[in-house]
């Protein structure tokens, strides 16, 4: 089975052996021939997909009442994924979303690492550091990189850590937020495994 | 009493009846006759500061021990004011210094509102949006404008909070995050009266 989850750069493919990029730019989808499963964010890709046949759009299996009207299909799936927890997804962006007793809560958005690394070097040179994911969330800062990685970090663990709720860490930096939410369970097939969940429960229409 | 507060764009002066800004780029320090109490972030002016006589560098009067030596003078300056306190300096950059027992704990910088407005836009078109100052934070947001104003406030207001300490708002968006911080005290003059007040403490050195 072929899956695949389109974002705003790369085709992102899952197959039982391996998974595997290719850039939006140049890839062309009609080149695959067998049945792909796939999710996309990226809107100027949606009317080219929507006329092969053999790519099967999953959010149409997908109760959208339960969500907003413009939140990332991405998201939606990461929260089917779940029963009940906080999934940090942590990309270009970090989303965060909440769900219980099987109930999307509500999500927020936050910069990912190397957007805000360059937030904090277009204010000031004097704060162009990257961020210490080693510095200990425990002690306020006294001294530059800490000010900054504190500034960026502690305020979401803070409210993440707020609900009280297990933490699932997706996405392509995952492993570095691993080191401040030290807890968190690392799921980097989140979202794969949501769809393949969905292809289940939708098997008498899908295959 | 004049007194000078010198960032990276203007000359901030206060005297007994008025404050007025003029820029960096075209002011002159040495149009001034009078004594100017000034303190100065900006270190493409300190040498020709130090060369007028007129001009007096308050920062010289700190026990800079106290601090880190990349710590900016104005948040020096915003500490020595209060004895307890968490202190929201709003302005390209936010700062936040925690005061214990006249002592200075530490402290974090976080991205000022335009800096991170822009940060949301760059990551996506999708997230150009104005940050809604009169979204509940109480509630996990289910629209994007609320996704990444509750992103940006939330995860600030949770860990100053957690601090369970006095706020004190100051800066040129100090009244944008009083919608947030309700029960912060906001004082626009904390620098200059933080100034005066070293002053005072070194009158037989300074007048």
């Amino acid at each position: 089975m072929l899956l695949c989850d389109i974002g705003n750069t790369s085709y992102h493919f899952c197959n039982e052996n391996r998974e595997y990029k290719e850039s939006v730019k140049s890839f062309d989808p009609s080149s695959v021939k067998e049945k792909v499963y796939y999710i996309c964010v990226n809107k100027a890709l949606h009317v080219k997909l929507h006329s092969l046949s053999n790519w099967i759009d999953l959010s149409e299996y997908i109760d959208k009442k339960k969500y907003y009207q413009t939140m990332g299909i991405d998201r939606i799936f990461a929260v089917e994924a779940i029963n009940e927890g906080v999934i940090i997804d942590a990309g270009s962006a970090v989303t965060v979303d909440v769900v219980k007793n099987n109930e999307f809560v509500g999500g927020f958005i936050y910069p990912g690492i190397q957007a805000m690394r360059k937030t904090y070097e277009n204010i000031s040179p004097a704060l162009a550091y990257s961020f210490n994911f080693e510095c200990d969330l425990d002690i306020m800062p006294k001294n530059s990189q800490d000010a900054i990685s504190y500034g960026y970090l502690k305020t979401l663990y803070s409210e993440v850590m707020s609900h009280n709720l297990p933490v699932i860490l997706t996405g392509g930096d995952a492993l570095e937020f691993k080191k401040i939410f030290r807890d968190a369970k690392v799921d980097e097939k989140l979202i794969f495994n949501s769809m393949k969940k969905i292809i289940l429960q939708n098997e008498d229409r899908l295959c």
